[in-house]
């Protein structure tokens, strides 16, 4: 493996890791292009993320391949949750895999988990150039990661379509979107569907608040009401006893966390009629918005740039109208949780 | 209250009942343009379905307040599932409801409930015509009601997401959508949305069976499957114990009936990894597609003219490109269940 | 070439011709299946229409080949324009191509000039089955072609977009759509838009009537019209001098036909700030609606029943809620215009 | 007129002015939630822009007659191009209106013109707070405008439908979005929409580049292009006779400018069959897309927030993740142009 700037073509190899997500064709599109328009490079694809990197599963990559799936949600390659270091010798055979296939530089698409995996192995000698996609947007050192503009796009829509109900029957409708560890789908739906009440899990929340300002709009005339919940979100402390999730047979966690829950305690404690509705996996399904798609192909070609560059352990990301490099070292260390500020200052008068 | 045949000016009664959907606002608006632009009509609107016949709550309807609510989902007028049948009184207050506002007809926009209490109510001399709507498609005379063909784009909308998240990472994704007892949406958005399995409440199914089918699948190379399953489809008798949906101390069923059931028993015994995502309220807010709003307008101006033909006890309805009237009774008299010719000649090329 | 009924397996053809149109890949690929899967049928795909049968240009197609364009717009076997029956030995040609590979049955999906053709053939010995296509919806025999729906879906979205800019400028906002001879799609994206105005081939209009309605909506406070015109809508004879669209140097009509002359006719004459909007080639591309999903899977599943039936010169047609047979002849013998009852019992509520 | 900082309660007028679009009724509706839930304000609208200042034509505005327009296009405080530099006393009786009202603080939701005009004002003591919107993003010192997003949404989606029917007849088409002056949508809907060519105001083009650019595509077997014109593209000097845009007897452009242009001569060139699409009004109509409505209401909220700092003269602005505060003067000193290096690394790769 070669870690130099290379001025010539190169062989370069791309993967997509974690979970899927609408913009990853159009990032792999875009680095196909750069490379074997711009470069000549050689593109090889890794099939569901760094498995396919560990068990030597490959697909080429050229133009002609790509054709057509720019508007395509969900990544050609495929993709696993597979981490090399929780598997036998897993970096090892990465690392031989890669010599292998004499890889000049390879190109990570993915989220926390995914580039932290690439971090480890640029610390090994692997040259590594990341791309950020998560939905929930929690990637920190850039403005915005592929895939959040689409799942706030699908659960705005979603939220729209829930107000209806909610005002024909009288209802509170608890809406449970995607983020474990931050607020910002939640945040962005919420604000776009016009939300009642935003629960994220930044800001654990008493119940009984929720249920008194209910109260308060009912008391107004307003009787219909979107509770929008991260599926992360928690109560304050003492505030509220949840169980731990129900796991089934399986290990899954049960349907209806969070929001289930909300939508009963609600119910119990206001006499409200009560629903819930959990968007699942529709939020990260299907084409990618106008946004993802030339966001994924910004993010593309400046990866195939840094590569060329021999700009190694660096993560492409969004600042302002710019692309820009940071270290992926940055990016991976913290989780990027909501502005504290945007909450607040929405909240105050959206819910308050 | 009179029966008779009106040239002249009526007061018309309007009311929504059962489980809101999109095209009721169209159909609203149509009522009230239609009587007041061409037959100089009072229109009084009922809320909340037969409880504001019952309870006398009203709102006055013209033109200018159903401006804007064509393309908006829901009913303006609200709509709840109280029957006079089961309140102390409710036919005789309803009856003195509609008396004391004079009304000359009385148009009810719902399903099998409330146009079942609309029949009663014309035995009783209550000059009545139906308008026909439910999501599930399930009103006998009628190719189709208010509602459906929204539901069902929203619904093959959402399974045509839930491919790239199933091929990306190569799994099972079951879609649970609505429809208690008929197949419709599912049938409906199941071959539009390209299903590998639908499973529906005429056609109880074998689990091993569906197994089965996706083993086979695998074994020729597609890792990905779509099941489409009615919330009433039903394992055949003897093949898989399901016990009655548990219900909550609200009494309300807990999320994850058979879609749930399903995922879990496909992924025990193929292997292969499942997931389910529950449709819900998604499929009955938002706005009215096309086709809906054009079914709303014509049966909204419609039921206007049989009312001023004093043609009680019918329900307007669409066969072919026509829009006739059918007795009210005979469209409650039974429910409208796949035609299992269709289904058969679908499920024996699509999925097996 | 065998005419028979065929228990076994056969040789089908399958083409499309015509206009492009929303639909027309699952109807391909339900042909495709059913014959593969129920009948072990060999399906060869003739290129580009008619073109491709006279002159042999063929592709191979089978279930693997149609995996992915359910939701595709479009046509993979490509389209023309071009007609047997204006080439030199067209029919001659066209014959020796067919019995070239042996087919046993040739399944045409077309509107009034494809499946005029292949009546023609049939009448010269060719087995045909016809499925009907066209989105102005004016094939007679049948309630509804493929890609009609989804054609008036888009139309209404997009006047659902004018009507923000009407109000927010205070304007009347022409909207060309297709339709050189029926008003279908003017009418129902019309209503399901709620437009002021509707003008169609059908009914020749007089703009000063127009005026008229537009000058008393402006009297009563109604500020933003929404005029909605079939691209061959014609003002009655007398009320309004249009000159012969021009022709650019390519003998192409130039863009703003009626749409354009309604447009400043309306502003000259009322002072109104008018806008002219054309949807052009939008309205017959993209993702089929689930009803024109389903409906072309329907079509395409009944074509192979009867050419298995060995009934020929048959055309597949929606027949309220059921697909039967009709003649072809019938089908292509006239244009089926718009209902006039339709028309008239909606203008009179709607635009005056 | 006061401009000192406020702790209490404001009078704070609000006006929308210049073209309309997606975005507007979400700023409005925050702007006033801001002054009444947290400070107490009174709000007036002014209506139809500048416009409604001069002649004194206002609305009151509250919480309450917000109420569902968070969802809606356009605005309901309607909008114009009135200047009141062009106005006799245009200035004098705007100042006159503000003063009668007791203003104390005026919101103008502008582009170019309508922020010029208020920083005008501003220079004769008007308390003014600018927030930016144009669906153009030509407007300096802020990332995006209000109105960008929707319309490259919307264009990237009619761009995905045009490409169903160029693949399926084999056919160039030409695509005419929206941008008189800067090339952000054409841009931005082009790499999202896949096409083949991007012309814009910045980047004179030589139309025989772009014809041996589709002849290269043609003689490699891509027989299907996409050419995307911003309205203000223009050929470079000597390579193209343009005449001036024909105008008809109302002053209007005739329709088909560059775009008709562009499509001719590449068919008279190349001898492939051409069309054109003219997107026009439906690019800045209908519901706004959710990154809108996120941008509106922190630009909303936080424009209040500057009026009770009584940091005049200031316009509201997307800096990556955060909103600040830019002298409107710098906002509107230039238009903010494509930036060349995006352009330049996206043409590279993907249109020759």
């Amino acid at each position: 493996m070669s870690a130099a700037c290379h001025d010539g073509a190169m062989r370069i190899g791309v993967l997509t890791g974690g979970g899927d997500c609408p913009g990853l064709n159009p990032a792999i599109r875009a680095v196909v292009r750069k490379c074997e328009v711009r470069f000549g490079d050689e593109v090889i694809g890794f099939r569901d993320g760094w498995r396919g990197v560990i068990e030597d599963s490959t697909m080429p990559l050229d133009v002609e391949r790509c054709r057509g799936i720019l508007p395509r949600g969900g990544t050609i390659l495929g993709t696993s949750r597979t981490n090399p270091y929780r598997v036998d010798n897993g970096p090892e055979r990465a690392i031989a895999t890669l010599e292998r296939h004499a890889i000049d530089a390879l190109i990570a698409i993915g989220g926390e988990d995914t580039l932290g995996v690439a971090n480890k192995l640029a610390e090994q000698g692997v040259p590594v150039v990341g791309i950020p996609k998560t939905i929930d947007n929690d990637l920190s050192e850039t403005d915005v990661t592929i895939g959040f503009d689409t799942a706030v796009q699908i659960a705005a829509e979603a939220i729209d379509r829930l107000h209806t109900t909610a005002e024909s029957h009288h209802r509170v409708i608890v809406c449970e979107v995607m983020g474990r560890h931050a607020g910002w789908i939640a945040t962005y739906a919420g604000i776009a569907g016009g939300a009642t009440v935003i629960l994220v899990p930044e800001e654990p929340f008493a119940i009984e608040s929720v249920c008194d300002y209910l109260r308060h709009r009912h008391s107004s005339g307003s009787y219909a009401s979107i509770v929008v919940t991260a599926e992360g979100a928690k109560p304050a402390e003492g505030t509220l006893a949840i169980v731990a999730p129900e796991l089934d047979q399986f290990g899954h966690e049960r349907l209806g966390g969070i929001g289930t829950v909300v939508a009963e305690e609600v119910e119990r404690r206001t006499g409200y009629e009560s629903r819930v509705t959990i968007l699942g996996h529709i939020q990260r399904g299907g084409t990618p918005s106008a946004f993802d798609r030339v966001l994924a192909t910004r993010f593309g070609t400046a990866a195939v740039e840094a590569a060329h560059d021999g700009d190694w352990r660096q993560m492409v990301a969004l600042h302002g109208a710019h692309v820009e490099r940071v270290p992926i070292a940055d990016a991976v260390a913290k989780l990027k949780t909501l502005d504290p500020e945007l909450f607040r200052s929405v909240a105050e008068v959206f819910f308050g």
